[in-house]
């Protein structure tokens, strides 16, 4: 099998070519070629003896999207993407990468069919912020899209088009709307929302982290590995399932901020709590109040996603994944 | 004021111009001028003493927005797109012109006021294609958008971008959900939805028309005189009210084809519903089956918007505006 992923130097992106490299196999079928795009180099996966290609380019780039697909991969991963802080910033290159970008790849693929059969699997990453405010206690999969940003309106719009090119037959498309991934591994981030990672991870640490929101905020969260799986699970499930509702809410966890802290308590002890200090922030807890807070994730729970179900499964996975067990600063 | 109509040709964009012409204002404000656009030549209002510029050009091709846009008329209707039947069979037509056209549109609004400030009121005709079954009883303004056309697709995408333009300042937009419009004047077509209105026209005309559905079927209506009161509201109401959900279903009314006939047999007599020739097609009985059937409009009511409330005042709205108050053969 030929894999194709397109943001593949992004966290997830190496993440999941990361797992899949170490499986040599998705679906019980063999892994032969990588082919890694981003508009930076991603790295080669270690310990796998297939091929891999890697390819810096920007997919909206003229020609770029055509190029990628004229060697048929089978199955193709679409994480690229300009985040939000920066599409609502730059509306010009937000709509260029996540419109266009999208577009110009279905586009490619149905070009490519028209010269011989060829319907790839397509693994799409969509957004919770399709949904905007005001919101019901918990969000369903057949609750509108009335996004209140414009990297929300390119995700709900890439989400049309999945479903537009899938009926017609032109793609075996799935989207998969990520919940707010924690904790993130790196540096502390200028994200409104790299405070529900930096509390956790930077204590874990022995550094100090700045909580900038009130500790009843609720939100949406699953970790690295959680969403690494709900790729790979979209990889490989039976997509007639879907109808031609293509995209879905990945599961996840709905905790407060005191749930995590209290997650990291558990896990870490006192001194790891002592190292968060409290500094309200009133333009973060205003966007944060925008946010989604829980979703009814059942659709997605039928189809055999899974997610963690406690703070402290999250902070586990962390200590796990990145930090080889050991906790400590 | 200067009024730029796209797809000025069309039945709805025909009678909207001879309207706002007749009364030569807006809103209290003198039309001034009139920007006619249309794939073939408009006509012009007949009785109007302001300028008519007609232009017979495709607003999806390269800087033909732009050009218009460039006059900064302070409001424009976009009522251009390719039908759902052709949209559906055309796939590159369809996007080209009811995607694409849209978006230049909407672009070319954005960077004119990025010269000087401009933001001119934009009234968008959308379709009730944005839902797909299956549907509750009457579909309200929350119902979630899982077109399942690429028309349907093509005008929800419309919608999102409308409402992103808004939200950020570019552009006063406001989109309208047409009812299907009966009873449409002219020629009977192949169109699937062709009948309601013939099954109307003709035998007020005397002449005969077949019926390929039953009875039963229910579905969602409006006049073409209905039709042209949403756009003029649309182009004057207080569009701070709709907050950033841009788009709403229209009032109308939800009938069945026995209440159509029953209405005809009161205006027009036993003699004009003699010439309804039942003739069951099940593929028009199939594509029929997919359509909304009822909706709940109460935020276009509670904004102002008004339709007609039964089916006798659909038919003398025709009789009005087609036969000059005169039913017969």
């Amino acid at each position: 099998m030929h894999i194709l992923v397109i943001g593949a130097a992004g966290m997830v992106g190496r993440k999941l070519v990361q797992s899949l490299a170490r499986d040599g196999e998705v679906g019980g079928r063999p892994i032969e070629r990588f082919t890694l795009v981003d508009v930076v180099a991603a790295e080669a996966p270690a310990g796998f003896g297939g091929a891999v290609e890697i390819s810096a380019v920007d997919v909206s780039s003229p020609g770029v999207a055509a190029g990628l697909v004229a060697q048929r991969p089978e199955l193709i991963f679409h994480l690229a993407a300009i985040v939000s802080g920066e599409a609502e910033a730059d509306f010009e290159k937000g709509y260029r990468i996540n419109l266009d970008g999208t577009r110009l790849l279905l586009e490619a693929i149905r070009l490519e069919g028209l010269k011989s059969p060829y319907k790839p699997r397509l693994v799409f990453t969509s957004s919770i912020a399709v949904f905007g405010a005001p919101f019901p206690e918990a969000i369903g999969d057949e609750f509108f899209s009335t996004p209140l940003t414009s990297y929300g309106t390119q995700k709900a719009i890439g989400e049309l088009l999945l479903n537009d090119y899938s009926r017609k037959g032109f793609v075996d498309g799935i989207g998969i709307r990520l919940p707010t991934i924690v904790v993130r591994p790196g540096k502390p981030n200028a994200a409104a929302s790299g405070f529900f990672s930096n509390i956790l991870r930077e204590p874990l640490a022995g550094q100090e982290a700045v909580l900038p929101v009130s500790r009843d905020v609720r939100h949406w969260f699953a970790s690295p590995r959680a969403a690494v799986g709900f790729l790979r699970h979209a990889a490989t499930m039976d997509t007639s399932l879907l109808g031609w509702r293509r995209s879905l809410s990945a599961p996840g966890l709905s905790a407060t901020v005191g749930e995590e802290i209290e997650a990291l308590r558990r896990v870490a002890g006192e001194r790891a709590v002592a190292l968060i200090r409290e500094e309200p922030n009133e333009t973060i807890a205003g966007i944060v109040a925008g946010w989604p807070r829980n979703f009814d994730a059942r659709r997605a729970l039928s189809l055999g996603f899974v997610a963690e179900t406690s703070f402290d499964d999250i902070l586990r996975a962390h200590i796990e994944d990145e930090l080889d067990g050991r906790v400590g600063g």
